[in-house]
Parts: structure tokens; C-alpha cells; sequence
């Protein structure tokens, strides 16, 4: 099966400018990679019919599908479409079916549509219009000699909706792509080269149309299985039983499977169960009780939180005795012990999370360097607490010890499984 | 004077894969519009050298200066530097100045240089080295045709130094750009257009080459004043004038000048006023805390936060009488008011900021819908509170809900000046 190469150009001046980041590319290789095509080039360039023409010239010389973002809102410096129609020989006319959409977007919004609103409605006579449910401008599918090209609004929403709604699955039907699964597994606390030693002799025997990719982020790496063929149901059953192997020899590192975020599987988790959690943090500052209640329904099982930054608080509020902080210091066993324990009492929660490390960059000794971090999760099966040595860079220990924080209370609250 | 026209060109595979986004790119940009230089176009190709000698070829067609990013690894994959030295038709040799960073870098993590590592510290004969101080890949300057060439790695602080130490100096030289100045100023809790509104006479009587441009992010827009000319000290001089009449119209509504954020501009307000702060948090979760925290000495002023989710632990703990959360409800002035007085008087504070709002998406009612958020501030000068009205999106209450906090708690620390 030949390969499908693609193209993305994005138009307008905001990336070039650097006032946006483009994000949108990025997701959208994604994407494409995922049903099997491998994108050959991104460019942005600017709102400037010459130089649309000749990137649409060159892209077209070079790769089967093209996907344009950008350009498409009503104002006069949007010039793509115009553009378009003259690259394509074909006239702008007015598409009702786009204008019943736009119509129905103003009055939902109780607006009077404008002429310039009505404009958007024109399209390219020859291409075919992708209905466009969350924006006024349509997405745009032409095809010139054997060519693909695909225009789409440049926000970012209306781009991942269209894209899925009616890009993919047009582009799966017109150039046939093979069947490809994907099955991605989200690990925490353990580096990419001490996962590739430990699943060495699984990675080699798998079939050549399987392929794994690590991804890592800041405390995790996400595995990604990916298989080509022909047949689903045969490769569905394929992936399926490798992914059981996988489980075997590293199932207690993986949290979660998809998309999920490690503070959104621990809220689940706790919502599923019916606990309530109750959090004491030092060096995190808030991190952690911050990253559960971005999710809606965060109510259902946290109380509260407690930031015990200054010594006084962990001591007169969370019961952690003055000698044990003399003695052992803020970052210790017995003093997250006791900060777990006290937040648990105090708020009377089902479970509780305490932290308490040096984030740096001062603050640290030869006995406790920056980087260390003690962590302690307290609920009915006892206390269990762990120390942890990350690196020198606040920001990055602070982001480390909240998804450590966060594995070790999913695996408190799973252990009864 | 002839605008000086630039394209970037990012070279390897993780961004065509969607596997990182291009923030370099739009860094770059925002670099290069401050010194007057303009991009026409940004390209993402592959780790290929036939694609890299045509877009070479390409960009040097439209552009005075060409600026590459990535692919100056040691691995075989990486082979910009071959592709280079046959485009500009000179050999490969070895640089004593460059071999000696390599070393000194390796002995410092005790490590020792390898055959592949020495072959990093071979560049074209032809190209001029920029030391690069931050890894093992130098930069390198061609010129050829009357083009400027610079290749860097792709790795962010590797680039940014390089750009900032070595590139945008010798730019500056090269080209001779004129003089351009920028000078900008953060504002905090007030939309674009009212910002237009109130500065609408002044903006029209701006000079050609003073130009005023808004550059929103959620929360917050900056106001950057650029200004463009041959002297410098004449401009700088003309622009404070300017700067002043703009302060004069808005200066209540900027929180400061130049790149720090809001979070950062109060930890430096507290530091510098000696004052000790305490925080009550209810629908921000710790999100306050969180972000005052990310900054290293914060706990000189921060004592501790409490995320007091559930009302029972408003009641308990930070003494909000159970008739108000009953009569008033969570959300609401008096609660807020409670909150901040019981947080600054448990934790002995000099001041401290609380907040209650409904960040959605459920939660709402007729009388108090999602977005309604009360925030106080307690001190020596008394309680201050206001309500705010945000949006739908629960994230995004959160954050606005964090950085009205914010400016409140640095107006009124700053009200005793």
C-alpha cells in the first residue's frame, strides 16, 4: 500500500508574530498519524494571496492531501477563501445549507445576521462543503489532480470537531487507509529506559506490524501500541492479547489507559468508591488539591486542604509535635506521617495525602538535599509513607512530587481491589 | 530602510509527528519582530536531506535570513550538519574552541567524551561558531549569496541563549536594523475593548512610529508600545512621555511592567513589604496558594493556605457562623468576609485573601449562577470584598477567579504607598 503523504499549511499572522503557539498542527499530525498518514511538511505562512498560491503549488508537488487552517473569518484580511476559488477556477456562490447554520448559530445567540456574516455562507462552486456545527465559517474539500485539499477554520475547537466530525473519516474512505489500532497505557514514577529494560524481551518478539512508541512527560511516559492491517477484528484480538502481556510485566505502573490525566483517574477512583480525601502539602503548595478540583464534581469527595507552608501551621494545626520537627524536621517520615494522620482527623476523611519536601533552590543540605521529598497517604488500611529524590529544579520537583503524591493515593485507594 | 525578511525552518520529526508543538518557533518570532525583522514563513520538514536542501533552496528564494532549529544531535538520524556542509559546498573540521566547551561540559557531570560527542565540535569550514554554552552543538552563522544562514539545536534553553547571547546581537549588527524599542504593560481584570475605549484618544494621537498593540490571554491583556527610529536615546525619551500619558488613562488597572506575572509581581510585593500572607480558597481548590508558591522565598511572606471545599470546614475551621452558610449560602459577601478574617486571625497573618464562587459547570441557580465568585481581602486597613461575574467554562472561572484574587491582594498591599 503506497503511503499517504500530507501536507498542513496554517495562514495568518498571529503564529508568525509569535502572539499564538500553533498548536493545532501539532494535534492534527497526530491525528493523521493515527489513521496512517505521515504529515511531510507544516508551514505557516501569512494572509497573502501570492504566497497561499505558491505554498498550495509547492505542497501539491510534494504531498497526496493538503489541510489548510486559517483564513476563513469574516474579516477583510481573511483572503484565503477568494484565494481558493481562483487557485481552483471556480466561482464563490452562496451554499444555503451553510447559511441555514450560520442563521441558526446568530439566533441561538439572539443576533441579527450581518452581510458580512452572509459572505461566509459563499463557498468554492466545485468543492464540497463540511458542515461546520460550532462556527460561521464551513470547512472546504477540493480535489485537483489526484490531490486532496481540505480548508478549515484556524480555532482550534472548531478545527478538532470538523477534523473528527468529517476530515478522518472522509479521509479513511478516500485513500483506503489500512485498519490501525491504537491502545495507549499512561505510566508514573518510573523513567523510559528502566520500562524499555523490563518489557526488553516482550518489545523484540512483537510482529512487525506492531509498533510501540514511549512518549514521556514531566513524572510519566505514555506506551503506545500501534498495529497495522487488514482485518480489525484479527487485529483487535492481536493487540489485545499483547497488551495482556504488557499488563503482566508492568500492570502496577500503569494508572490509567487513554487519555485520562493521573488527577482525573484518582478523582474516579474516589468518586467510584464513595471515599472522601482530605490533603496536607508543604512544597506543593496547593498543587495537588488544585489538580482534582479542575474537575467538575471534585465536591463529591474532597473536603479541603490544608497548605501547611510555615512549621507553626503543620505544628498548631495538624497536631505535628514541635519535637518532631526539631528533630526529624519538615521533611521526614514521622513528620508527613503525622501531617497525613492530622488532616484525616481533623477534616474526618476516609483517606488523606500529605507532602512535605525541599523544592529548592535553597533550602537544602548535605542530609536533605533539594529534591527530597517524604509523601504519606493515611485511610483505613494504616499509614504508608515514602521518600522520593527528584532533581534541582523547583518547578519540576513541585510538578513531580504532585503526581507522585497522586500515584501512591491511587494505589492506597485501588489496594482493596 | 528595506524590511529584512526572515523564515524559520524547524528540522526533525517529533513535530511532524505531533509528538511536541513548535513553541520555539513563535519565541523566535517574537524575538525577531522586537528587532524589526519580519517572518514570512515558518516550515516543519523532516530529518531528510534532499527535503532540507530544497527548502533551503525555497526560503532563500523569498527571505534575507534563514534561521534552523534542530537536528544537530549526535545521532546518525541528525544530519543536518552533513546537509549543510554539502549546501554551502565546504567540508567538515574539526573546531578546537567548540571541543574544548564539549569537554569542559563532560567533566563537569564526570563523564567522558566520546567518539560520537567529539564529532559533534566538526562544523563547515565555511561557517562562522557560536559557542554554545548550554550542550555539545554549537550554533553556526553562513552567509552566502547575501543571505544569513544560523543553525541551531532544537532544544528550547539551548536556542534561546544561543539566540539571545549570540544571534540577535550579531542580527542587529548585520542588518542594521534601526533602533525599536518595545515597553510593555500587564493590566489585570479588564477586557480589551474597554481598554480601547479608554484609550482611544491617546492611541490616535500616537506618532507613525509608535505603535500600540493588545495582546490578550485569559484574565489578562498587555499593552505593548513599539517604537521605531535612529536614536535611541530621542525615542526612549519620546516613549516614556507616551508611557506616562497611558498611565495617566489606565495606570490603576497595571499591575506591572515588562514580563513578570501577576503571581510573581505580588510574591515580590510581599517580599519587599515585609508583610506575612494566609489564604482561604473555596472554588480555586488551591490554585492561589499554588501559584504564589511556584516561586522560590515564598516562604518568606506565605504562612499557609487552607482549600476549605466542603462548608463544614468553613464552619469549623475558619469560623464562619453556620447561620450565614445557612441564610447567605457558600457563596456569598459574608461568607468570603468570614472566610478571610478566620484564615488571617487562625494563622496570624498580616493579610490574607479568601475566595467562594461556583465554578460550574453544575451547581448554579437563578440567584447565583455558575461564574458568580466573591472574593475578600483582610488587613490592617479593614475587610475589602467584591463579587465578579465570569463565564460557563469551569477552567477557566478558576483562573480568572485566581488572578482577580490576585490584583485584589496587590491593590491593597500597595494602598498604603
Amino acid at each position: 500500500m503506497k503511503q499517504v503523504h500530507c501536507e498542513i499549511i496554517t495562514i495568518g499572522d498571529e503564529i508568525l508574530i509569535g502572539q499564538i503557539v500553533d498548536t493545532n498542527s501539532a494535534w492534527m499530525a497526530t491525528e493523521l498519524n493515527k489513521i496512517g498518514i505521515r504529515v511531510k511538511q507544516i508551514s505557516s505562512i501569512s494572509d497573502d494571496a501570492e504566497h497561499i498560491i505558491s505554498a498550495l503549488n509547492l505542497a501539491a508537488n510534494r504531498a497526496d492531501l493538503i489541510l489548510l487552517t486559517g483564513g476563513l473569518g469574516p474579516t477583510k484580511d481573511d483572503l484565503t477563501k477568494k484565494t481558493l476559488a481562483s487557485y481552483f477556477e471556480s466561482p464563490l456562490v452562496f451554499n444555503e445549507e451553510q447559511y441555514a447554520y450560520i442563521e441558526r448559530i446568530f439566533t441561538a445567540y439572539g443576533r441579527e445576521v450581518t452581510p458580512i456574516n452572509r459572505q461566509q455562507a459563499e463557498v468554492p462552486l466545485c468543492c464540497t462543503c463540511l458542515p461546520n456545527e460550532l462556527g460561521t465559517a464551513p470547512g472546504m474539500w477540493f480535489e485537483k489532480n489526484e490531490r486532496v485539499f481540505v480548508a478549515m477554520p484556524g480555532v482550534p475547537y472548531e478545527m478538532k470537531s470538523l477534523m473528527q466530525k468529517e476530515v478522518l473519516p472522509r479521509l479513511i474512505r478516500h485513500f483506503k487507509t489500512p485498519v490501525i489500532l491504537h491502545r495507549t497505557f499512561r505510566t508514573q514514577g518510573v523513567g523510559e529506559s528502566m520500562l524499555a529494560s523490563w518489557i526488553e524481551h516482550w518489545e523484540d518478539q512483537l510482529p512487525p506490524h506492531l509498533k510501540l512508541a514511549y512518549l514521556p512527560s514531566v513524572g510519566e511516559v505514555k506506551l503506545r501500541i500501534s498495529a497495522w492491517g487488514d482485518d480489525r477484528e484479527a487485529l483487535e484480538h492481536e493487540v489485545s492479547l499483547q497488551a495482556q502481556q504488557l499488563l503482566q510485566l508492568i500492570g502496577k505502573h500503569i494508572y490509567a489507559e487513554g487519555e485520562d490525566s493521573l488527577a482525573l483517574t484518582v478523582h474516579r477512583a474516589l468518586v467510584s468508591k464513595g471515599l472522601t480525601l482530605s490533603i496536607a502539602e508543604s512544597c506543593t503548595g496547593g498543587a495537588i488539591a488544585a489538580s482534582l478540583t479542575q474537575n467538575a464534581g471534585a465536591s463529591a469527595y474532597f473536603i479541603g486542604g490544608m497548605v501547611s507552608y510555615d512549621n507553626r501551621i503543620k505544628s498548631t494545626f495538624l497536631d505535628v509535635p514541635a519535637a518532631v520537627l526539631e528533630n526529624q524536621g519538615a521533611v521526614s517520615e514521622e513528620t508527613v506521617q503525622f501531617m497525613a494522620s492530622g488532616i484525616r482527623k481533623k477534616f474526618s476523611t476516609d483517606v488523606s495525602v500529605a507532602v512535605s519536601g525541599v523544592a529548592g533552590p535553597s533550602g537544602g543540605s548535605d542530609e536533605k538535599p533539594v529534591g527530597l521529598v517524604w509523601i504519606a497517604v493515611d485511610g483505613a488500611h494504616g499509614i504508608r509513607s515514602k521518600s522520593f529524590r527528584f532533581a534541582k529544579d523547583r518547578e519540576r520537583n513541585i510538578e513531580m512530587t504532585r503526581l507522585s503524591a497522586l500515584k501512591m493515593l491511587l494505589d492506597y485507594i485501588n489496594s482493596d481491589d
